[in-house]
C-alpha cells in the first residue's frame, strides 16, 4: 500500500465575494450546515424536509406540491427539468441569450429532443414577440428561457414569454437559478410549468443543492410518458416519493446540505421576500451609480438589468486578469470575468443575498478605484459620491 | 405574497449512526464543512480539488488519473460510471444480490444498454464461476458488481471477478460505496475499470458526493463514443476538464462539502489504510460475537461477511419496527431495517467509519438487550461477556 499523502487543513480564510456565485454564506447557515449529521430517514430529518418545501414554495411564489431541492448543484436542476419534460422527438423551443440559454440547448439535443433554438444578442433581454411569432410556426411541446442570465446581466420577461408559451399550449420551463430570492419571479402568476435554481446565488446558501418546482401540468406530461425518465438519479416519479407523503427511499439525501437550505431560507423568511427584493434594488442602484460616477458604462439597458447580476465594460487600458487578481490577492474580494463572446471585455459584479450590503460595494468601489489608478487607467473622481447619494437619498 | 412561513432553526440532537449510512461524522469534518464559503475557481480552492484527488486515489489504491468527487450522491457516482461507458446497444452484464445490483440494472436499462442480468441469492456473495460462464457466452462489454451489498451484508471478490472480466475483455465497474474506507478495494491490483462511492459510509463525511475513479481503457471507451453522454451534468469529458491542468468551468462544485470531504480523507490518512481496515474487522468481530452470544443469527456466512454491515436476523417475538423505534428514541441509536426480500426479517447494523468504536458498540449491544428483554424475547446471557472478550484478547 502505498504512503499516506499529508496535507494541511482546510482554512480558506475570509473573502468577499461579489462575482456570480458563490455569494457570501452567514455564519448562522454556516453553523447549520456543521449541525450533527443524522439519517435521512431519521423523523427528525423528514421534518426538516417538509418545512424546507414549505418555505421553497414561499420563495417561488407556488403551491405547486412538487417543490424540492435536488441533490445537485443548479446545472443538475436544469437537466432535472429537461430530463423529465422531454421525451425524444418533443419540439422544444430554447431561448439563448448567454451561456446558461446554450447549455438548455445542448441538453435538449443530448435528450433527443427535436431542438427549436432562437439566438437572441447577449447582455439583451429575450424578446417575447419574436418567441410568439416563432412559437405559432414551430408548435413546441416545451419553450425554455433563462429568467435572468447570470453569463450577462440581462432580466427576460416572464410575465410576456409565459404568455407566449400559454398561446401555443407549451410547457413554460424557466432557468431561476440568480434571479431566485433576488427578485421576483412569481411561478404561480406567471404560470411557469417547472423551473429550477441553485443555493449559491441569491439564497447565500453554499453551493450543492437545486431547488426545483413543477406544475400539475408538468407532472401529466411526466407521468404520460412512454419511456422511463433516461435519469434514475433525477426521475422525478421516484425523488416526488421520496419527498411526498409516502417518504419511499430514493437515494440518499445530502442532510447537511438541507440543513444550511434550511437556515438560509429562514433568514430569507425573517427578511421577507419584498424587503429582500428592495434591497438587492437598491445595492444595484448604488453599484451603477458608483461605475457610471467613475466613467465605466454598463453592458445591459437600464431596463433590461438584473440587480444582482451587473456587467460592465472593462474600461480601455485596463488589465483584465491583473485587476481581478488584485482585487482578490489585495482586497479578498472576487468579482467574475466575461464568459463566451464577453470573455476579456467585461466584469461581472455580483450582489447577490448576503453579499448585497454597503459595507462590500465600500470597499469594492474603494479598491477597484485604487487599482484603476496603480494600472494608469483615466477614471472619473465621483464614484464614491454617486454611490452614497444613492444611499442617503 | 403569501405570508412567510416561521420556522424553529435546526437541531438535530446527537445521534449514534450505527445503520447502513450516514455514519458519525467527527466534529472536525463538521468544522471544515462550515469554514467560509469562497469562489468556485479561487486559487485556494483548486489546491483543495488537487489535494483531494490526490487522498481518493491513495484511498482507492489507484493512480488513475481520473479520480475525482462527483457532485452528487452515491447514485450520482453509480449513474456517471454507467452513463458515460454505455451507450445504446452496448451488452452490460449486471450481477445482482441485492438492492444496489438491481439499480444498476435499472439504469442500464435506462441507457438503452443490451441488459445481461444474474442474479444470485440475496444475503450470498456473487459467484465468479457463474459470472465467467456466462460471460463466455454473452460477450459483454461491461461487467458490473457490488462490491460490498448494502442491503445484505455479503461481500464479492474483486479479484476472482476481475479475472473472469479480463478473460473476456469486458470492462470491470464496481460499486464501493460501502466498502470504500472500511476494507481493500485495490482499484489498480484488481483491474477495477470503473469505481464509485459515497462520503457517508466509511468515509464518515455528510452524504453529498461520489467519488469516483476510471481507468484508461475506461476514457478510450469513453473517447470512442459515437454519441454525445446523454447526461450534461455527469459527462466526465467535460468534468475531466475542470478537475483536471484545465481548469474549464463546468458547474460551480459543493465547495464547502468538498472541504468536508477533504477532511475527511485526512483523517483517514493520519489513521492509515491499514489501521483503519483492521479497526473495521476488529469492531465487526465484537458485535458478530455479541450477537451470537445473545443466540441471535447472522444473515451472510462467514467468510462471506462484510465488517462495516452486519445483517442479523430478527428474533422470534420482537417487533422489529418498535425495536428500531426504542432505540433511536431511548438511546439515540440508529440501525436499519431490512430492504426488499429482507424487510421485517433482518436488521442491518453498520460499523462504519467513526462509528466503529467500543463505545457505540457497548451501548448497541446493552440497548438493544434491555429492549428485546422488555419486549419478552428470550435472549441468552452472554452477550457483553462474548464481546469483551474479542476486545480483550
Amino acid at each position: 500500500m502505498s504512503q499516506a499523502p499529508n496535507f494541511t487543513e482546510v482554512d480558506p480564510g475570509l473573502r468577499v465575494l461579489m462575482g456570480p456565485g458563490p455569494s457570501d454564506v452567514s455564519p448562522k447557515v454556516l453553523r447549520a450546515m456543521a449541525a450533527p449529521c443524522i439519517g435521512h430517514l431519521d423523523p427528525y430529518f423528514l421534518t426538516k424536509m417538509d418545512e424546507t418545501q414549505t418555505m421553497l414554495r414561499y420563495l417561488f411564489e407556488t403551491e405547486h406540491a412538487l417543490t424540492m431541492p435536488i441533490s445537485g448543484t443548479g446545472s443538475a436542476g436544469m437537466e432535472t427539468c429537461l430530463v423529465n419534460l422531454i421525451e425524444p422527438g418533443d419540439k422544444v423551443m430554447v431561448c439563448v441569450n448567454g451561456v446558461f440559454g446554450a447549455r438548455m440547448a445542448d441538453i435538449v439535443e443530448r435528450l433527443g429532443g427535436e431542438l427549436i433554438r432562437l439566438d437572441f444578442p447577449w447582455g439583451r433581454a429575450v424578446a417575447p414577440e419574436t418567441v410568439l411569432k416563432k412559437a405559432k410556426k414551430a408548435g413546441p411541446d416545451l419553450i425554455c428561457v433563462v429568467h435572468a442570465e447570470t453569463s450577462t446581466g440581462a432580466v427576460s420577461s416572464l410575465s410576456d414569454l409565459s404568455q407566449a408559451a400559454g398561446e401555443v399550449g407549451a410547457l413554460f420551463v424557466v432557468d431561476c437559478v440568480t434571479s431566485l430570492g433576488g427578485m421576483p419571479v412569481g411561478i404561480d402568476a406567471n404560470k411557469v410549468d417547472a423551473a429550477y435554481s441553485g443555493t449559491q446565488k441569491c439564497l447565500s446558501c453554499p453551493p450543492g443543492l437545486s431547488p426545483v418546482t413543477l406544475s400539475s401540468r408538468a407532472l401529466d406530461k411526466l407521468n404520460r410518458r412512454k419511456q422511463k425518465v433516461v435519469s434514475w438519479y433525477l426521475d422525478l416519479t421516484m425523488l416526488g416519493s421520496y419527498w411526498g407523503a409516502e417518504r419511499k427511499y430514493h437515494h440518499t439525501a445530502p442532510i447537511n446540505m438541507i440543513f444550511a437550505l434550511h437556515q438560509a431560507l429562514r433568514d430569507i423568511c425573517t427578511e421577507g421576500l419584498e424587503t429582500r427584493f428592495e434591497r438587492h434594488r437598491l445595492h444595484h442602484k448604488a453599484l451603477v451609480a458608483a461605475m457610471e460616477g467613475m466613467g465605466l458604462s454598463m453592458v445591459v439597458p437600464e431596463n433590461e438589468r438584473l440587480p444582482m447580476l451587473n456587467t460592465v465594460y472593462i474600461p480601455q487600458g485596463a488589465d483584465d486578469l491583473g485587476v481581478r487578481k488584485a482585487l482578490l490577492n489585495q482586497y479578498g474580494i472576487e468579482i467574475g470575468g466575461g464568459l463566451g463572446d464577453l470573455a476579456g471585455k467585461v466584469w461581472r459584479v455580483g450582489l447577490m443575498g448576503s453579499s448585497a450590503n454597503r459595507r462590500n460595494l465600500t470597499l469594492f468601489i474603494t479598491a477597484l478605484k485604487s487599482i484603476l489608478e496603480q494600472q494608469g487607467v483615466k477614471i472619473k473622481p465621483g464614484a464614491l459620491g454617486a454611490m452614497n447619494n444613492i444611499y442617503d437619498q
